[in-house]
């Protein structure tokens, strides 16, 4: 039985992401359900597509998401099932979640869930939590196998689903650049779509002094050098550093230290990061 | 196998949660141990009693709830098992946590722990965490089938049940009023206790203007006309509204806004709102 | 199967620790789980040995426990896997997290994880989330069966486990002291090192009145006095007491009130607590 995974924004502990796992729990009490990240920025469908990125390779393939970053709820976006290239599957608001999802990992099919179907009973007069009367509930059915996947509802176009705009990483002799796309507040790390082999392929190797520009809607706000390094340890405490995030892109930090806070950072679409070779 | 759900207001990722799984674990390794809300607010058993009822009918019937917002550990509130009329089953000091789940969901019958049988062995010299020691160890006895209902300990009367004074909603021609019973940090929604199907037994509809007023201890901190919709999207963001929240009670909230810090609200016996026909 | 309990310092919720639990369902889908303190302070050795050994004697004997703690991460500390007297596990970085267990709990031998066999496949690449690729990979095997407790890799003496400096307790006729091991941000509760026990012993009883002096490097930053009572309903909202914690050593807290802001203290080898007959 695959697991079922639950992501939203309504933060850690919400009583809400509980009623989410009850309602998995009343459709099969066997399902395996567990928590992916509930802190997704809230109403911020990128943060959700970056954080689906960050757990999909590590949970077995079959497993069933249920994203709920949903700022449109009881509005006319569409609610699916995306299935995606390892057998994966994301249950989601069609609301540009599936951004990276769909251009980096592959979606082979989605379809719009059927809520004459796949709706929690007597739930239909409660229109601003579709995560749990709807996202859960489906999720939970496929999970537990109740329902196939053509049995959440009828298939659309690939080509139809939601994309976010985003800034799109870019590549030149001794120079990379691309969008902060988390700015930490717990460690403070400050992480990047740029692919983090693009530096060496840039002229940036382990042991060079790279330059760092932060520029919000193209204002710079942070310009710096420090260090390209496998890992903080071979930074001072306090020092900044770049190097390899655990999903392979170029990342940002300060060794034990909060980079966000100390350069004052954010992430999204207007925030670009450009590396420089010194 | 029952659910056994943990309710604390130890803050999630306490140890102590963690703790009172692992006690469920030693009891029975094959229970199912999930978390519901351990963010309820500090000392709240008004608090504790709602999160109950906005778990209570989504976690399948059968599953045993542990509560712990106990104050008054290691005096002489009474520590019981309730059983609902749905055939689940909260563990909790008898200390007001009960409340709205005696008034409006229904307990069958109440007993008294035994704590000669119902407490973890070697714990007698510990005074301050019955959570661990006395709740999560009955409730992870009975989940698991160890001890039935009878086994947990001595009946009493249901009507002894301790009660804690709240603001009981009320309802005239065009006007409803009622306690703000929640007043969320996260997407700073406010909750209250007035049926949602009141408002338009008094005369107000989806479409329609009303006027909110809040008042903590009988004085005005807020008046505000607003529409009345069926979510937030129907309304700019940053604007307010009023709707039925997923339990079905009349909810304010800002859309992609925070009403609690933008009008400063709280939530508990001190704070009523009153919502009129405009 | 054993329980599989993971411990970090990346707070709850982290996406990193769900990255964990999908590792382990990787390696075995039926694996049970579940977290210990993922809210561990950052970089904060001791603090993790100190949340190790709350949690030990709650969680059933053969449970693997996952700490990362590892502020040395991809530099020269070994990872190791601790077998305790119990029969329990700890997979950690060995860098002081195992302090406490060592001194208190009982390591019956350590082994060094040979990353040849498990590290997560194609996570060569990556140095800076060994709890994901390392740790959570290792603990799941074993926790799983798939490698017995020789499987880890080669053995070393447990003398060589790297122990972490702290302040002892200590004890006299009418008068203990010892570390300030916990000053919770939740309830404020000021934990000690102190067993509980030696109050007595150096002639303090429940109902009597003893002086409390903290000393952070040495230089008095409080000094008052307090009943010592079983619990805190003993005395009046708002007051200090001190008690036995329920891990049985000596605790300071004020009644529904938060002693870590009220007295601005801290916790660590700075923060010594001396506790004298009045």
């Amino acid at each position: 039985m695959a697991h079922l995974i639950i992501q939203t924004d309504f933060g850690t502990g919400s009583a809400s992401v509980s009623a989410m796992h009850g309602v998995a729990a009343v459709v099969d009490p066997d399902l395996r359900v567990d928590d992916g990240n509930n802190d997704v920025a809230q109403f911020n469908v990128l943060d959700a597509s970056e954080s689906l990125m960050y757990l999909l390779p590590y949970w077995p393939e079959g497993t069933v998401f249920v994203s709920v970053v949903d700022p449109g709820v009881g509005t006319s976006r569409r609610s699916c099932v995306a299935k995606l290239s390892n057998g994966s599957y994301i249950v989601t608001p069609d609301n540009g979640t599936l951004t990276y999802v769909k251009e980096r990992f592959g979606i082979t099919a989605v379809r719009e869930i059927d809520e004459s179907v796949n709706r929690l009973s007597g739930s239909q007069d409660v229109h601003i939590f579709h995560g749990r009367d709807v996202y859960a509930y489906c999720g939970a059915r496929l999970a537990a196998g109740i329902i196939d996947f053509e049995g959440v509802g009828p298939e659309y176009p690939v080509d139809e689903i939601v994309e976010a705009p985003y800034i799109r990483p870019e590549k030149k002799p001794g120079e990379v650049s691309g969008m902060i796309n988390e700015a930490g507040e717990h460690f403070g790390l400050i992480g990047t779509n740029i692919p983090f082999s693009w530096l060496s392929e840039s002229g940036m190797e382990y042991g060079d002094t790279v330059r760092v520009t932060v520029l919000r809607d193209g204002e710079t706000v942070m310009d710096a050098e420090m260090p390209l390094e496998k890992t903080f340890g071979y930074v001072p405490v306090g020092s900044p550093l770049v190097f390899s995030s655990e999903t392979r892109t170029a990342m940002m930090a300060i060794n034990q230290g909060n980079a966000t806070l100390q350069y004052g950072l954010g992430f999204g679409p207007s925030w670009k990061m450009i590396i420089r070779k010194v």
